[in-house]
């Protein structure tokens, strides 16, 4: 915290992204890149597809001090992608067609066309070129990816101000992109005064924000050059601190605070996420995961096999969202779904049992609840989800009532299940097991 | 277009957020809420949890115009919760402890502790509690509907400027705050000259933009008074016009032009997602459905029942990570999958088929492929997926090269698979079926 470390601004631009049509995903990654080579983001600005806007977007990143600007999106062949040129202005420099760079595109253009068989008309394809291969004077050119350049854009010769980095939307070709930029001169001379700056990450499952709240205020004298930040998110609680080399030592004291005073809720010291958890310890063990979901219907595996390498524990799964799913899929007798509902603890670890049998795996979850927002009862709510974990000869069961929308209690059911199958996993550590 | 529009302009607060552990719903949020009322949104800023970001975010989003500025986040428990107290000196009104608010927090915090059976410590969540309770002098307060309240802060008496509404993080409970909100006299008054905007989405699949560039360029003379926005999303081209009443009849006019123009590719001209589509078209056939996924494992299906109601057609569905899992649970023979492997055309077909028999339903769906990173090979390579749908007699099967990393070429997967759905079911409504 002791040196001023340098600053980035990032203005993702595109009216579907302002309207929350499409989520942005790069300003989040460019702030992550940037911590890793130690540069501080100010602010992350989202304007829309009008000059005026993305202008202003500009100017108030650059008076928030920011030593680079980087943009995202805008770059694409038709009249509402404006972001080239309007950079351009903004750094004093008109933009002119670069004929090679024109070239290159064209040939981009054509082979991926050629590929997917769309109907083109060459003359569109030719204008669309045309405007992405515009280039403001003195700008540097970062190779397209897709079909689109990106530009390194200093100010005008004699002006002062941040260098502007213009990359395109689309992640992927944003990405590959980036690590081209970084390596410019004009970025590195930006960065010149850049110091790695360290982040640690805790995770607890079950302990109240405000009782946290408590701990710090207790040990505030250990916290002096440690910037702590906590949120909570899908029940789980994340303590992220930043630190300089200086503080390494009180980071230190402060995660082993928090580990004594948190023994049983703390899941996480080292960055792992309870997905990396839960897959770590299924590696760990040699074991298998088999799942049968309704309410969730098919969202628990789907995220099990996000990670690479999921193959060598997940063999498959049962989405049983029908009752004649429950009984031919996972062999619910029809008498239990009868006498206490599909909704039940019964089904729940009837689905586990059922779904470890079917794929002949180690671990079976069952997941039967209400998402919502239609379905609920006096007696059996909207939200109210149950959960069984069953494998190595234990059990683990949870009734749990989640509040929120529909969307709200499928996520947050994935995750109370992966927080069991961790439980489950932790306990065939000790020689003896359980059931709660 | 005619008349000026009010403008908000969106401050999201969060270190979190700006890093990217947690993907802003606010902004977008609030952002389709304001356009529904005719108040365009400027820009939405994401600063992180340091008071000086937070007050050159406020600062920059009044200079872009804004007749509101709206905060989400930031009113936690904790001491980096701070987004109160520097709206309150940004606004020149220092906060005070209101003591009715103290006991409403109160009260909410011991329910919410004692139904969740946490360790709590009285004197810590008391301390949490008065923080929560601090309100600038002179703001109007947003009954809490977790536990913290919400605000809406004029600027102090004789100071110029807009109102700041200050809402909490969690989705569930800004949203019913912002509808409170916008009842605040301070708030309909920033609002006074508000006049309504259309928006309407036209939705293509398998045209490329460039393409579509052409044809706007082709028809500029119609477009008049249309505010045309163009996106490329997981391989469907979406157009967003925005415009004022005077301008509707030249809209209708471009909604013609295009579906003259792009008869087999626009699937959407009503403002419905595929998913919408797809739902429709089983309900209105009466149709159900089944699914059998290997590379997207359960996220077909996930989706599918994102939507309430969505029992009525999707009866279940089965994951097949593994060789075995295929057999077993969708009957694909031993011999077949060592004979093509279990990537192919063959393998996606008697899954297709093994899901329709096994869950009983009238359509199928298998998904086979390699999703990578790792497992691709020359011959079967990285994004390589083979599709098919199966029902009513008809099949449809595609074999797709997917471009990017395991998340892109998952999620595309599944919006494909949509696709091929929608297809089949669109088939059924003419008297031959087909098999491509």
């Amino acid at each position: 915290m002791s040196t001023p470390r340098p600053r980035a601004g990032i203005v993702v631009t595109g009216t579907e992204v302002l309207t929350g049509r499409v989520s942005d995903r790069n300003g989040p990654w460019l702030a992550e890149e940037l911590r890793l080579i130690g540069v501080d983001v100010a602010q992350i600005v989202v304007v829309g597809d009008r000059p005026d806007d993305l202008h202003q977007a500009l100017r108030s990143t650059v008076d928030s001090g920011a030593d680079l600007v980087i943009t995202s999106g805008g770059l694409g062949p038709t009249a509402d992608d404006l972001t080239a040129q309007v950079v351009g202005d903004f750094q004093g420099r008109p933009s002119r067609l670069d004929p090679d760079l024109e070239s290159t595109i064209a040939a981009v253009v054509e082979r991926l066309s050629a590929g997917r068989g769309w109907r083109v008309d060459p003359e569109a394809m030719a204008a669309g070129t045309r405007k992405q291969a515009m280039v403001p004077e003195g700008a540097h050119v970062l190779a397209p990816i897709g079909t689109a350049p990106g530009l390194v854009v200093p100010p005008a010769d004699g002006r002062s101000g941040p260098p502007v980095v213009v990359l395109p939307g689309p992640p992927r070709e944003l990405q590959p992109m980036w690590s081209t930029a970084v390596t410019d001169p004009l970025v590195t001379t930006a960065f010149a005064h850049r110091s790695e700056l360290q982040q640690r990450t805790l995770r607890l499952w079950g302990t109240p924000e405000a009782q946290l709240a408590a701990t710090l205020r207790d040990h505030a004298d250990l916290l002096d050059g440690l910037e702590i930040t906590t949120c909570l998110r899908d029940g789980e609680l994340e303590i992220v601190t930043r630190f300089g080399a200086d503080a390494a030592d009180r980071y230190d004291r402060f995660a082993e605070v928090i580990a004594a005073d948190y023994p049983d809720t703390l899941f996480s010291s080292d960055g792992r996420t309870i997905d990396d958890v839960v897959a770590d310890a299924l590696l760990e063990r040699g074991a298998t995961i088999a799942t049968a979901e309704s309410c969730t219907a098919g969202l628990l595996a789907g995220r099990l096999t996000d990670r690479p390498g999921s193959s060598a524990y997940v063999l498959g799964g049962l989405i049983v969202y029908s009752n004649e799913a429950k009984q031919h899929l996972a062999g619910v007798p029809a008498e239990m779904l009868e006498r206490v509902g599909a909704v039940s603890a019964e089904v729940a670890e009837a689905l586990a049992a059922g779904a470890a049998d079917r794929l002949r795996t180690d671990i079976g979850v069952g997941i039967t609840g209400i998402a919502g927002p239609d379905g609920g009862s006096a007696e059996k709510p909207v939200g109210l989800v149950h959960f069984c974990v069953t494998g190595f000869g234990a059990t683990l069961a949870r009734r749990v009532h989640i509040p929120g929308s529909r969307f709200d209690v499928r996520k947050r059911a994935v995750v109370i299940a992966l927080h069991l199958v961790r439980r489950l996993l932790a306990e065939q550590e000790s020689p003896c097991s359980s059931t709660t």
